[in-house]
């Protein structure tokens, strides 16, 4: 019934506002597929409510398709479509691993099976399934002992085939999907930078009036912005205006014109000196030289300091002077700054935390306040603070802060294939494994929970692997992290092919082989925002702009409405100025190919810009 | 005794050619390092002498460092030097991982050592060790167990902890080392082709006479030849003279000479098409457009067949026809190409290799020759020939044989590496394992050897693991190998440690970092050349030049002597002109930089352009 209620619910939302639009994309493959599976669960769900019985309703992991498919999904629809799109290389490399998986493991039967103390390789799927295992190294010493101890040089098979699959061919998967994945990158920025452009050009066409075709003035780009950005402030509307024309003509032309989406996101605030407008002990907190000195004394002084009273509950002075001095630098800077203006720099708000952190502890302390754990973690913590010093771990937590919102879209990524998985785990595997299970099969052990008398002493031996279960959603998810780490997986894999048929071990491989993909996608991208960021710091020798981790933009109006006051404007730097720098090159060939063509750039963009609020640079990241 | 004669030899071998050669090379690091060494183990060779005993020697683990310094081991040295100079970022990353490991161990030790079934957080010892064992995820869902099994939200902890240290940090050291090596890489080339220019440069001002200041001529190049590579033909050395020759001119101008290096290796044939000079048949198959047609058909069908017949006794007639077919364009090849240019490519030889086992294969069955399992697995191998159709596999392939050279010097290092601990383990501990030993371990289970009776039939049940020991140098290369592939390598520590003390564990760890470094290392090295290939093949649009991955170069001496002759020059592609070509922009750069500094290139180059023999490219690879 509940399945009915979710039917009506989602086919409302995914196919009557389609309807409504008449949008060509509507037959885009996605919306085909959508409506595909709509199909199946309508039949079935009539089928259910027909026979009043339920029964394996695997369909129901597809539901997430229905989930990506809204607004804030974006991220994760862009990500499954390059997960889809590196497919084919990976697919022909998995091939040619699968291809020397199968001749060892012929070989390995025809050598080993004579040996009746080797459950490894007894029958021919045994040893395919051993190999496939050995390929994840999770059955590693183990698979080679009963071998090795016939024949001591039975080891080379091993280490040639590990050497193999494990050290050449999984590589080169990783660098295949790697490269795919760079690849795919590139031409999506390649395609937004065109698309914005010709955006940009009919704009501008649209804007220009018929007397002055070259140019636009300050009325009718307010016009547009008050369109556009219908929460902006006259001022903002004019500074942009401002920071857009750097000729100093009173009309904005076509080249002017270029850099709109770059000068779009920035904030304006007042800037009296190069310095922020803050009270002086603030500013010489917020210069860059003295921080660091002070840092290296104080950092360093009570680092010491915390590594010694971490273990015991007694408070020397000194650490609260310390405490004291962060405190009052966090204060001064909040109100010099303004709370806003603070929070948004990720490394004001590490401070902040750190030193809010310590606090607490103090204030636990102070109150005798259990459990005393909590107060000795959080004292190390303080020393995340010489961190701020050493540049390599600037780079590494600002690459971190610029990485989190794309690493937060592929977690949700996993987290849809978990999700899919769980539900078939959960229609086919609940409650297959419990304790003492598993007799017939080779990991009894882990599975026994017997009581064991020593002496007079009676203990509880458990092998606790029952607890890897797919009983509920929960579990089933601890369950699948387990599997994604690797280790031991195949004791959960062989427990449950013990109590139900061998074809179950599909379902394991299937989820190695799909977890494969996304971690390795995942290693890519970390690899690759971090080689990126590298580089472009040593191609642009100067350290990466301010610490703050942000775009600066003057816009200096000496008109006498401003009172010849200078504003700043800044937003956060994202992949797109990177990527801007990194093919500075490659950018000046595209525009001219493309002022060449003037064709239309992809189709498969239009639907992002569709609608404005959906800024163009978030859908880069 | 030995180690006095070993002593007395490698004196002889290190100290006295430096004295002679009164070379200022003898006063770098490397040989202050060689000499200190030296003089520990003269030191302890005349302790032993004195006091008649043995003692610990692990001084002997050093010994390695007089085999790296051999002209043959030129590449291992360079690996030595790039890994000690990626090891400070290394170390930097290193520490983050520590400190984040060091603060989860506190409040893993904390949360769970009240569990007295928990026996991985009982104390902060044991705490910090199953910690590090799980960096690992050698040990991942049984130290999880336990305290999952008392409370399920403690598995937060354990998700988190892999995220940050397993998912994070250790993506971002496998990047920095990438990172650090490439730069070192490019650097190395730098200095090198730097290095050549000023050579060039150098070798021209001596070469022109006074009368003609601008040019060499065949006379004077001839000259140079003969006493650089005195066993070139006369024949050559024109047809070299004629490649560098562009101008046309009697004289070569600077500009032609400093081509020098890439011309200086070429092979040279003579061409009267530009097809190779073989009979017709074999021509056809060279040509790559049937060879493709034929191998779609052939290899197709071919396939189908091995994997139909693969598991019986019966040979088929068409299987045996499609072998003959092999076999004469085998021949044809041989006979065609000449002996000698078929072996030097790397496809002939697969394509010979993979012809002669499947040949090998059929004898051995029709005289019913035994073991059978090898004619089984030499029939799928004929399955390799498929690859040589797809691009893919042919760019994997090539890339192979192109990466081997390196590899091989890369598995040397991790030799040397491996040699020296198992030196040291074997000093420490020989005859500590054995079966039935460790019982006061938590890993006793893999080391028991009891025999069961179960029911009528008595079995031997084995841990096995007492076979992985330091009894001697085979064993104990097959323990460290076990350690490199990190699964249940705790069991060996532990089974150790119980044996010895705790600080047994230092070792065991250290092996783990120390090999990360190196396998990191070969990964990043296998992920750049294959990333680098799949660019470069993209940057110029056109496939890779010719199968066999060679360098092409036509001397068209039109001269009377050659009769309107036309020879091509070959010689296999290496690094080095891939990097020219990716590096193209940069080359510019550095050469402008050279011409206005004019500063002599780095010292450490000089040792290896000493010897003229080790050619220049060589020494890049």
């Amino acid at each position: 019934m509940v399945d009915f209620i979710f039917f009506i619910s989602v086919s409302g939302y995914v196919i009557f506002p389609k309807v409504q639009l008449k949008n060509p994309v509507i037959l885009s493959d996605f919306y085909v597929f959508q409506t595909c599976v709509l199909f199946i669960q309508f039949i079935e769900a009539i089928v259910v409510l027909v026979r009043q019985t339920s029964h394996l309703r695997v369909t129901r992991a597809l539901r997430p398709i229905f989930l990506v498919d809204c607004r804030y999904c974006g991220a994760v629809r862009r990500n499954l479509r390059q997960i889809f799109q590196s497919l084919p290389p990976f697919i022909d490399i998995l091939l040619l691993l699968l291809f020397f998986m199968v001749i060892f493991a012929i070989l390995g039967f025809c050598l080993f099976s004579a040996n009746s103390a080797d459950p490894y390789f007894s029958t021919l799927e045994n040893s395919i399934v051993s190999l496939f295992v050995l390929l994840t190294t999770a059955n590693f010493p183990d698979v080679m002992m009963p071998a090795y101890s016939k024949n001591r040089w039975s080891c080379i098979f091993f280490i040639v085939y590990l050497s193999i699959e494990l050290y050449f061919i999984m590589n080169l998967l990783l660098a295949v999907v790697f490269d795919t994945f760079n690849g795919v990158e590139k031409m999506k920025f390649k395609s937004l930078l065109l698309h914005k452009r010709s955006a940009i050009e009919h704009a501008f066409q649209l804007l220009v009036s018929r007397q002055r075709p070259d140019g636009v003035c300050l009325k009718q780009f307010d016009g547009l912005m008050r369109f556009y950005r219908p929460r902006m402030t006259p001022q903002d509307r004019f500074l942009t205006f401002k920071a857009l024309n750097h000729s100093g003509a009173t009309m904005l032309s076509l080249q002017d014109f270029y850099k709109f989406y770059e000068v779009i996101g920035l904030k304006w605030k007042v800037s009296f000196t190069h310095c922020h407008m803050i009270i002086l002990p603030g500013c010489m907190l917020n210069s860059p030289e003295p921080e660091h000195m002070v840092y290296m004394c104080v950092a360093g002084s009570s680092s010491l300091l915390t590594v010694g009273v971490s273990w015991t509950r007694v408070v020397p002075w000194s650490y609260i002077i310390f405490l004291t001095i962060y405190g009052i630098e966090v204060l001064l800077k909040i109100t010099g700054l303004g709370p806003l203006t603070y929070f948004s720099s990720g490394w004001n708000l590490f401070d902040f935390s750190v030193t809010v952190f310590a606090f607490l502890g103090l204030i636990a302390l102070a109150f005798d306040m259990e459990p005393f754990y909590f107060i000795v973690v959080l004292r190390p913590l303080q020393l995340l603070r010489l961190f701020k010093i050493k540049q390599r771990y600037r780079n590494v937590l600002d690459t971190m802060f610029e990485l989190f919102p794309r690493m937060a879209s592929l977690g949700l990524t996993l987290i849809i294939f978990y999700y899919s998985f769980a539900i078939v785990g959960m229609e086919f595997f609940a409650d297959v494994v419990y304790p003492n299970c598993c007799n017939t099969s080779t990991v009894a052990q882990s599975y026994r929970q017997i009581n064991v008398t020593i002496g007079n002493r009676t203990m509880l031996e458990e092998g606790y692997y029952y607890l890897n279960n797919f009983n509920n959603i929960l579990s089933s998810f601890v369950t699948l992290f387990e599997l994604t780490v690797v280790n031991n997986w195949y004791i959960t894999m062989e427990g449950v092919t013990s109590q139900t048929t061998h074809w179950s071990r599909l379902y394991f491989m299937t989820f190695y082989i799909v977890t494969m993909v996304v971690m390795t996608i995942i290693v890519a991208f970390i690899l690759d925002a971090f080689v990126f960021r590298m580089n472009y710091s040593r191609k642009n020798r100067e350290p990466l702009d301010d610490p703050e981790g942000s775009k600066c933009l003057e816009s200096r109006s000496s008109d006498d409405m401003f009172n010849k006051m200078i504003f700043l404007g800044r937003r956060s730097r994202t992949k797109c100025d990177l990527s801007m720098k990194m093919y500075e090159e490659e950018i000046q060939e595209w525009y001219e190919e493309y002022s060449r063509t003037n064709l239309q750039p992809d189709e498969t963009f239009h639907r992002e810009l569709d609608s404005p609020e959906a800024s163009a640079t978030n859908s880069v990241n």
